[in-house]
């Protein structure tokens, strides 16, 4: 284990997110909210002093491998939500550590899971910070290091492997740090023209900025209690389409900007994921529409939630959990779905589905055909054998963790539709689940025990488990 | 494909079919219930001309493979409850003949799912059968019947490993044939055993038959509206040990009628299987203290219902569904866990979660060391790729199956828990689910529609999925 390296690179990334926390502090300040703005400044200097410290006493290290990849990004991880927290207790918004924390790794994991009864108490500031935490998250906080680092250190690409979402994590050029800077430059321009709409459409300046945070992240926390149903129709459909399109894997953005447009459209995977939500729309819309005086609105409804769930952003647009069973439970369904890989949503991913269904395709014909060949192609190319037992066996890790956690949260005897949907929402980074935690409702009734247990969902969720099992394996630790 | 070899097969277990029902039929004669002897009567002509006459025009075919055996297996299944219903419907017991459908697939597939709102309506005849389903479904019709048939046969291998649950199948001896014979003959003696006991603790000599049968089979159909809930302490708490004992692998029983009392005790199935009866009891005894004057009475409820859901018999002794969250938990988790491979009982059993649970370890360790080989063992012997591969596939295609239940079962809009758990009954035959199909309430208020599926569901669970999925792929029937 290289420990210099893993507290370099930890020590690197709180320098960052001191500098990140720059821009809540100004938002404070052009508020006027001096307590936010002084919470901001001590915790900046707390954190810039620390992270200085690591990083110049930490030598950098010629290289590393896999395993302290994954160390490095789930301690970042922790460490970032650990210092995140502060302002939200200095300032008295949040006076309870684990809620702070709870508050912020719901942010930088992209959840959106609140202990917050009324959001609308919060200063601007913090507001703003916690919407920035999902747009820090979203495209992952050391990817955007890899993207203004400089180039050429032999480890990033482990970094990168462990820290992006989806059974395969390509390179799209030769370089990482290019690639990184690519996904950064999309995610970027992709966030500024949502903002840029949302104004045009009369949202204010504020509200679209922190929005537009939680779209492009697919975090899912508001500045209103009411979510985004206060807002217009035709602002709700515009954040419902741009939570689909931060939901496609964004190789395939690099591809349509490069010119390969047949490259993109042909991907499995987008077909897969268009064709779910436009079916789980449908479905829902016809099982709603009893509850609406017209189509229009139970469509509007129907695709704002299908959107936002399986892309886990977890806006709500209305409470869903008034709704008929049958779309109660294509949203629960939708929230393990997930989106597609190396987008900035969380769940299983498409592509994992995808991967699955053709391999039990592959074992039924099996049988009937003894002797043809076993091979699974995506999108043309054959699928390895390390991808397909990786693929089933994140199935199996995923399915242990979500069996303890629900086990440690139904202590709380709070009944099995509101355990099970709270493990489902923190763990796929959802947000909102059914019942004492859904779209009306909040996670401040947990016991600090169950919020430990999400806190850890959140991050083994975003992260894909196996970085925060590296992390916490004994193994790991021996000389 | 190798029709002939089907139809030859599929007459065989009808004609004996028909054999088996003679005995509800003396039952029924012996209380003096003619118009249950003459429905029988009626239906074993039926059964015993279809079956002579498919067995006598399809020559009996040298060899068949896999592909076959699954085709054979599951019309086999299909073909038996089609029959074995019409003595409900015939008596006017249940005059609907998807109710009586359902209530004999739930038989054989040893379920215990009932559609009835009055078992004590039922003539004696007809609750006999009922439990004697269970006792057939148990072990597997074509394991009978390969224990009755001429020996050396070149494909009973196929049926038997189609028919059987678990990951893997051995063949006890070298012989097929003797091998289901030992099988069937420690599940007779086994049985017999119940019967004894619970005569002697002073239960009605029909009741002790009928609970004894659906003990064995791990089923669950009882013959009192109460279930086991009205019979005294000390014969629930015996049932409690058949239960357990029936859901351990027979082959370990095997091991130890040969005298190799290690090789059975060192069995890492069994201490796991072993491992969770005491845990889960021990927690939901803590757990539901408070709704007992003393500890005995929990412990008591708790042991019969671990015991009962692990093994998926589905006996209550108590209405668990008013039990704390937590406790309901452990029990849904029961539900899937099921029991040992190649025992009588359902769900994913527990050599599948063990060797899904090491692969985990090893893919973990994997990352940590990469050099290290990846062999997964268990009692020592290594699982070969094949196994591991079918294994995840399982869990795989049983979550696919699972959420399109779920889904036209929600259309019912009975709520998520109810839904869930009825999907969750029915696949993995267990029997009482939570909410309008708890303990004290059934499935006769689900639509047509979700019965089939529900029967569907039945029929892949006992089967392990594959059988009905080869029987529907239009690719098995392509010439």
């Amino acid at each position: 284990m290289n420990r210099k390296a893993i507290f370099y690179m930890l020590g690197l990334v709180l320098l960052l997110e001191a500098a990140l926390m720059a821009f809540p502090l100004f938002v404070a300040l052009g508020y006027r909210e001096f307590p936010t703005v002084y919470a901001f400044l001590k915790t900046i200097i707390f954190c810039g002093a620390l992270g200085g410290l690591m990083a110049f006493f930490s030598k950098t290290s010629t290289k590393f491998f896999a395993k302290e990849g994954f160390v490095i990004v789930a301690l970042c991880w922790i460490g970032i939500s650990l210092i995140g927290a502060i302002p939200f207790v200095l300032t008295g918004a949040i006076p309870n550590y684990v809620d702070a924390l709870f508050e912020t790794v719901s942010g930088f994991t992209t959840t959106g899971s609140s202990i917050l009864t009324d959001v609308e108490a919060l200063s601007h500031g913090l507001l703003f910070w916690r919407s920035f935490t999902h747009w820090i998250g979203g495209m992952g906080v050391l990817v955007f290091m890899l993207a203004i680092l400089p180039k050429n250190k032999a480890y990033n690409m482990h970094l990168m492997r462990a820290e992006s979402p989806g059974p395969q994590v390509d390179k799209l050029v030769p370089r990482v740090r290019t690639t990184a800077e690519i996904l950064y430059g999309i995610y970027l321009a992709m966030t500024i023209l949502l903002i840029c709409i949302l104004i045009m459409l009369k949202m204010p300046v504020f509200d679209a900025f922190c929005i537009s945070f939680g779209t492009a992240g697919t975090g899912g926390f508001g500045v209103l209690n009411t979510s985004v149903g206060s807002y217009t129709a035709v602002q709700q459909v515009v954040i419902g389409f741009f939570m689909a399109a931060f939901g496609v894997n964004f190789n395939l953005y690099y591809f349509m900007l490069i010119g390969q447009w047949k490259n993109a459209l042909r991907s499995q995977e987008l077909h897969l994921y268009v064709g779910i939500i436009a079916v789980s729309t449908a479905l829902i819309t016809i099982n709603i529409r009893f509850m609406y005086p017209g189509w229009a609105g139970a469509l509007k409804d129907a695709f704002v939630q299908v959107s936002s769930i399986i892309t886990t952003t977890g806006f709500s647009s209305t409470n869903f959990d008034l709704w008929p069973t049958l779309s109660r439970t294509i949203l629960v369904l939708l929230m393990f779905c997930g989106a597609c890989a190396s987008s900035t949503g969380g769940g299983l991913k498409v592509s994992r589905i995808l991967i699955g269904v053709k391999m039990v395709h592959s074992e039924v014909r099996a049988f009937i055909h003894p002797k043809s060949v076993r091979a699974i192609r995506v999108d043309g190319k054959p699928v390895s054998p390390d991808v397909r037992r990786s693929t089933s066996i994140y199935f199996i890790v995923y399915m242990i963790i979500f069996v303890f956690s629900m086990l440690v949260v139904t202590l709380d005897d709070f009944g099995l539709v509101t355990s099970f949907t709270a493990v489902a929402a923190a763990f796929n980074n959802i947000g909102p689940g059914l019942g004492v935690c859904g779209p009306i409702g909040n996670f401040s009734s947990f016991s600090i025990l169950s919020k430990l247990v999400l806190i850890f969902d959140m991050l083994a969720g975003r992260l894909e488990i196996f970085p925060m099992l590296v992390l916490f394996a004994p193994v790991t630790w021996k000389r």
